[in-house]
């Protein structure tokens, strides 16, 4: 997937105590960094995590989690932390990630999600105005 | 896969900064529980990560990570990292990672390795001495 | 102070993912280590924080923390965290911590908590159960 | 101190993954924040940390660090890590950190450092460049 085919970027540097004793990020750091572009994704939206969803009757839970490391990211590097929602299923949705520096693609992955009614903690379907939210920043329908 | 599919586990307790304001551990965290049994697991093979694994010719980098959330650790949780080497290919390891509280199984997981040889860091075949070790630890050859 | 001086001590190994590009535990992540060892100690206490403290009707803040580094824990390093608290005041409590690997003290800390009212969130004084289950714990009587 | 008497700040928006149970930031992380804060202020000096002072001459390790919490920070706050060089001594420099958010005054901390040769790993005296650059970054002579 280019670069290119993602709608929203957030960017961010890698600090100090991040890096381990090779001089690359630790591999665990990146779920950090997926979150912090995830939580800046849902910002743009305009359903601020959490509360901005709970309003919206939605209660978000990782279900899974996948990263792919391609290239090594380095202290004091300006990274990119690309996000898009891939798919929107019944009660599902699945952002895909990919890290760049400049013209390099560092890491992909994947965060899958549940969402869950506030009160019951149990899979809901997701609500039509997240979907419709999403498919106006993607410029496509995730939920086909 | 049942608990006592693995001969090895690492007891670990939940920190307070590990946990968010959801008051379960951020799920980012699991990766570095992952890591942390790893790290025993080599030091069960009498080849303590990173030395022990150089002083063999080989250096060992992440490079895909799985982690599947079924249940939420808490706050003091006292949890066991299961851990396993699934699959050794030429140049590959596989662990199979899962997180247990007592009888409740919370994480699955998958880290994958490619090893390297230190001095060209290039991808390499997985030393004989590190596979028999392993199948002697496993009680089966993971290698085939 | 000697290392003797301290009634409880609680073990910690350093993770990869604690350490930096210098080969070093970064320095913020002492406080961490602190916190693990005061969790512990009023483990010992028989308070374990927070729901222990609660139940005593002590919720606690901290309001200043201090850490001296004289030598770096690495990579492996099996240390101690020694743990007292050196004095009680009417609604403030002050915990005097040292870090050991083996002969070597590595660094030096103090951590001030204020009690307050669970209830009210406002300073408080001190409950007596505590008081005397520290005294006993430490073998001397801090409040005085 | 008022937060006029800075020169130097930095932004930076709290995290999910650094608030703990009681919805603040976990105590341990403004040390992060502080070298996050450090780290900027030396790229505004133009000598980036570590190798814009190495190339000084300059090696810093960090001998001891005071945080005082007045207010607590939360989750997706937007604060401001204020820096400035209290004092430089013979081969010791003292920074001041402040934390804002708004009109909110949050956190103070000291952070101080020793110089030493990196060849040596021994104390030296601060370069006269790096003291030059400071002081003009400061619009006075932490020196004197």
């Amino acid at each position: 997937m280019a670069r290119s085919d993602f709608r929203f970027a957030h960017p961010l540097r890698v600090r100090w105590a991040e890096v381990d004793k090779q001089g690359i990020v630790f591999n665990g750091h990146y779920l950090l960094y997926f979150d912090v572009g995830i939580t800046e994704y849902w910002r743009a939206t305009g359903f601020p995590y959490p509360q901005g969803l709970l309003d919206q009757g939605s209660d978000l839970y990782v279900v899974k989690s996948t990263v792919e490391y391609h290239r090594s990211a380095e202290y004091d590097d300006e990274l990119e932390v690309c996000v898009r929602v891939a798919r929107i299923g019944r009660s599902s949705m699945n952002f895909a990630i990919e890290i760049h520096r400049d013209a390099d693609h560092l890491v992909s992955g994947e965060v899958i999600y549940v969402n869950a009614d506030p009160a019951t903690r149990t899979s809901a379907p997701v609500p039509a105005a997240l979907r419709e939210r999403i498919a106006a920043l993607e410029g496509r329908d995730p939920s086909q």
